[in-house]
């Protein structure tokens, strides 16, 4: 008996003092985000001194130079550039709508979505369609279509918790609207922002004309909600009601530009690569504060925080700064590309690309071994109000890693302001939390923290 | 075994169905709240037609008769005014301030403190006395601070979760600052804003002289954070610096006003009183939207949203707006008076008074046996996001009403943010989220609802 108490003291003890590690080396991680924090400058630099980040733009390449500079200061073990061939898209000029009623021609907040043809020039003029998406869109048919301006007004829908999900159901007007208004005879194509808020700022983000060839495109662009309810209400009191709008936009070859990668090579594992990101990339409209500053910086915070608090990782933790989020994912694909080839082996990535708002947990990709293993660390972030563990996606840029034992996850800060930023020229960074940006940075290096020291769970063929 | 079967069949469906009754109407809740709720159209009301609401204003006085109005149009059982008589202070001009450096007069951001006396005329100019603190202040005594300002300058602690902690450990400067000062001989007292952002806006707030007499008290005011960073700095270049201030402020005779008291009666348990609350008054600088706008349309919003989803309570649920709770808490003790004269037994008692964020959860000031409750019902709230359900303080309207029997509760929003607005001029209503507002309505007609369906669990004594 009394050896077994000696075993059972020393057990405790051993677990009483692994458990008060994790819990002090999350408290310092908190701790010295909110009271030392770097994110918060270099936001400021990338949002203020460059601005908007489109891929293929000088900003891009600023923003590249700047942060490869940074990471170098913070005494990484390596730094360097992956080249990446990007799209180049650009706006052109400010874009101008208008729609006619009987009281005149009253101006519209417009703007061209990424990828969108000019409009020819003097613009283009003509009847409006107003559709609620592609199926009815689908149900007019030729006959109702044809010479007209197709106006997809499906809202977001208020009553889903998860902006996100909301966000999602609605994506497909602004992405596929033009492709599929071409079938029909369609001159242009006008979706409502894809923002939850009555407000007076449109939304740009990605669109596709599939195979259609460039001769047959029509241009694409969002106006804002408070514009959408008046065009809408217009279309009711007249439904031959005229909308017509100008755009300058221009789609370049491709250019030469660059992933930012760093590195902390591990002090034992240095083969199993643990990755964080998000994207240097934004649109246009805004400074890209919430998509993705946040995210690109609170990725290069994880790897100074670990090394401000005294961590010597086991594992290679790497920070990679994707390119071309936005239009293309070339950054996030070339990335698994390279790893591919050079038969890396990848056991975690964790991407933010959810805005800098207050994190609240984090959403996983990954077996149930590994996501049982997340479970039982759950009791360590609840003093930094940290809940919600739960399976669903990652994140763009490091899908094309996923694999069958790799973790993916991405950081869920709160979602309810999201999407009136999203894409539109109030994506700035006055809209950002100093406080909130740092709290994800923290929450993000305490989940790296732990996946170093204990490595993930590997399926047994992989195990042996 | 038959028998047992069928009984234990009828007991799943039993629990099965009580269970998908609450989850339904949560869902019918939130979904209201958010697609059709009032909450935000009453806040636009309150900060952009009445504006800031200080005690005795004339602009209390129009929100007492908005609210009671608008309570009146939900169709409730019965909606009356409490009066109460409460304080009434003026700020009485915009204030003035400035320290003395070898390049100039640098004007600084201040405000004059809710409760200080006017500088004498022409405004008060001295050598100023840096504190972290009243203990520093006691130890350097009346030889270092006869004839000085003291300039009290210790900041929120960044590396506290709760920004209300961190409150909590600072407001002591802004509170007895002056009281403790004026021991010593100080002819001002200029305290460093209670705000963990750095920007430009001084806090106002609530501060005591106690039973010093009025020929004997000496002004107080609040400086910006950038502009005490600033003093600071100066005083170590210079620590003979001289600051001067200009206040008008002025205090008046207690003056009438009310709570706004609107009520359901409950269809099977009357007597047993729910209330949900938050304050009409607020400081003068902003709007008031958060401090407590917020909580206020939020209130009115429970009834709203128990009436709109078709629910019958069995309780009475009565919606109480609280008067003077920054600057004396009158209403909340006139409230709690005349439930003890009327012998009224109250069974629980929510407050809003956090600011209108995205909602955390609850902070419960009960028994372990009504705490237990609330802990089984945490499920509920998960698809919301809803996950703070801990045990602390509630709100101090209702803090009078503590006994050893009713459930005293406070709304838990994020509270990243608050500071940066709390009792200043930024206090304003394009800094709440409509989503985030009405999520925190959705929220309390939750738990109100659960606690007049299921009640309180009572003390044996009561109980039997």
């Amino acid at each position: 008996m009394k050896k077994l108490s000696i075993l059972t003291i020393l057990l405790f003890t051993a677990i009483g003092f692994s458990q008060t590690t994790d819990e002090e080396q999350l408290k310092k991680v908190y701790s010295t985000s909110l009271t030392n924090g770097q994110s918060y400058a270099w936001l400021d630099h990338l949002s203020n001194e460059i601005g908007g980040r489109l891929s293929g733009s000088a900003n891009a390449a600023k923003a590249v130079q700047y942060t490869k500079t940074e990471l170098e200061k913070l005494g990484l073990d390596k730094v360097w550039l992956q080249e990446v061939m990007v799209p180049k898209w650009e706006r052109g000029g400010a874009e101008e709508a208008y729609m006619l009623t009987d009281a005149g021609k009253r101006e519209l907040q417009i703007c061209a979505l990424g990828g969108s043809i000019a409009t020819k020039q003097g613009g283009v003029e003509a009847e409006v369609v107003e559709v609620k998406g592609l199926e009815e869109l689908e149900a007019l048919g030729e006959e109702k279509i044809k010479g007209k301006i197709v106006f997809y007004n499906r809202p977001m829908q208020a009553d889903l918790i998860s902006t996100f999900e909301a966000y999602g159901g609605c994506v497909d007007q602004r992405y596929s609207g033009a492709k599929e208004a071409i079938k029909y005879g369609a001159v242009g194509v006008v979706v409502r922002s894809m923002n939850l808020r009555m407000d007076d700022y449109p939304h740009t983000g990605a669109m596709s004309y599939g195979d259609v060839p460039v001769e047959n495109r029509i241009p694409a662009a969002a106006i804002s909600t408070n514009d959408a309810d008046l065009l809408s209400k217009q279309l009711q009191k007249n439904a031959n009601t005229k909308f017509g709008f100008t755009m300058y936009c221009k789609q370049y070859k491709d250019v030469k530009s660059h992933n930012v990668i760093g590195e902390i090579t591990g002090s034992e594992f240095p083969n199993e690569i643990i990755i964080v990101g998000g994207h240097l990339d934004s649109w246009d409209l805004g400074d890209g504060s919430h998509d993705d500053g946040a995210g690109v910086v609170q990725s290069m915070e994880v790897l100074r925080l670990l090394k401000e608090t005294g961590y010597k990782p086991k594992r290679t933790i790497r920070v990679v700064l994707f390119m071309n989020e936005e239009n293309g994912l070339r950054g996030g694909r070339k990335y698994a590309e390279v790893v591919k080839e050079k038969g890396e082996e990848h056991v975690f990535a964790l991407e933010s690309d959810a805005g800098g708002f207050t994190p609240r947990g984090f959403s996983f990709d990954c077996s149930d071994e590994n996501f049982a293993q997340v479970e039982s660390w759950k009791k360590l972030f609840k003093p930094y109000l940290i809940h919600y563990f739960e399976k669903g996606g990652s994140g763009a840029d490091i899908g094309p890693l996923k694999n069958d034992h790799i973790v993916l996850a991405g950081l869920r800060p709160d979602s309810q302001r999201y999407f009136d930023h999203h894409h539109a020229s109030n994506d700035t960074f006055d809209a950002v939390n100093k406080r909130e940006l740092e709290l994800g940075a923290a929450t993000m290096t305490s989940l790296v923290y732990l996946f170093d020291k204990y490595g993930t769970v590997k399926p047994k063929k992989i195990k042996g």
